[in-house]
């Protein structure tokens, strides 16, 4: 049988990580197979491609942005995904496609035109069972992430900037209702896990 | 007064570089400005993504390696082409977009329609003013790069890839007889310099 394909998504410091952790350990206790993997990257090509993508000296224009990542994309499909999904694993991934439609469309301001024509061309019908989107406000992202590492090429993006993407995820999911859950990631650990498993129920069989 | 983008397609062996530089040369004594760069590349993440493409350690899915070529292609006219052209300057480019067709069409079998897509995604209705094909056999090809240095991800393929690119190079040509001078590399060295000259004498006022 077809494993399921699972995204989060959200803004840095929205606790993508600490829940992707959760619900990896919560799939595996039911006896899934669980393979945990993140865009941009997930391939050896596909790291080498984040590199570039992340290096905060780097400067390109918006569209070689996302040409970029959905080429990281279609690597990650063909080499990880969906292999994984044939062999009746369950696949979560840390971002996906809607990643691009936050960041490069409402971050950086290409079309929507323009992404659909390319998620289109990458993957044709194929999206994930369903996709939590964790939802925090740019302040508490900003308060939690603010003292880990030095600021990637997104990350030093002013707050403006992630305002936009955020609304973009909500616009995202406001068109996809069935697919994409909006979990408030501002609530304790506890709820936010309660909101999650919640949100799987329905393709947890 | 806007400069000419001219280019220069054809397998490795046809000559391109030399051919090339003598255009260059040619363009310059007649007092143009010229810029030379080249494909994929041109531009330091061009360059990057190039390194990526033709490392013969690399595999990857056609359709990434489109996608790859396409974004070092926004970013090299988004940061070199465009520039120089409104700047008045003369720029030829070893290989552009009709390389996309020759290698990821003929050589790896992506649809024409997928090519045309990205390239209207890419460039919209931009094209070179006049694009020089060299055309040689793929035996006299072979002969004049192998002893040059070890053969990159493209230059390891067999004939019969070689064989399918050189074949795509042609239709491409068939369909943009006006834009597209199909230039027999076969010939002597100072016979190809003269079809050279004679196909840019159309936009060389």
């Amino acid at each position: 049988m077809r494993g399921k394909f699972i995204t989060l998504e959200g803004i840095d410091g929205a606790g993508k990580t600490t829940h992707l952790r959760w619900l990896e350990y919560f799939l595996k206790e039911r006896g899934k197979n669980v393979m945990v993997t993140r865009e941009p990257g997930g391939t050896p090509l596909g790291e080498a491609l984040r590199d570039i993508l992340l290096d905060s000296r780097q400067t390109m224009h918006a569209e070689t942005e996302a040409l970029l990542m959905f080429a990281a994309r279609r690597e990650h499909l063909d080499k990880v995904i969906l292999p994984a999904l044939s062999r009746g694993e369950w696949v979560i991934s840390d971002r996906f496609t809607d990643a691009s439609f936050a960041y490069q469309g409402g971050g950086r301001g290409l079309s929507l035109q323009k992404l659909n024509e390319l998620e289109c061309w990458v993957q044709g019908e194929f999206q994930p069972d369903v996709t939590l989107y964790l939802d925090v406000s740019i302040a508490s992202g900003r308060q939690r992430t603010s003292n880990i590492r030095q600021a990637d090429r997104f990350e030093k993006e002013q707050d403006e900037f992630f305002r936009r993407v955020r609304e973009a995820y909500l616009e995202r999911a406001k068109e996809f209702p069935e697919r994409i859950r909006v979990i408030d990631a501002n609530q304790s650990l506890e709820d936010v896990r309660r909101s999650v498993e919640k949100s799987i129920a329905t393709i947890y069989a």
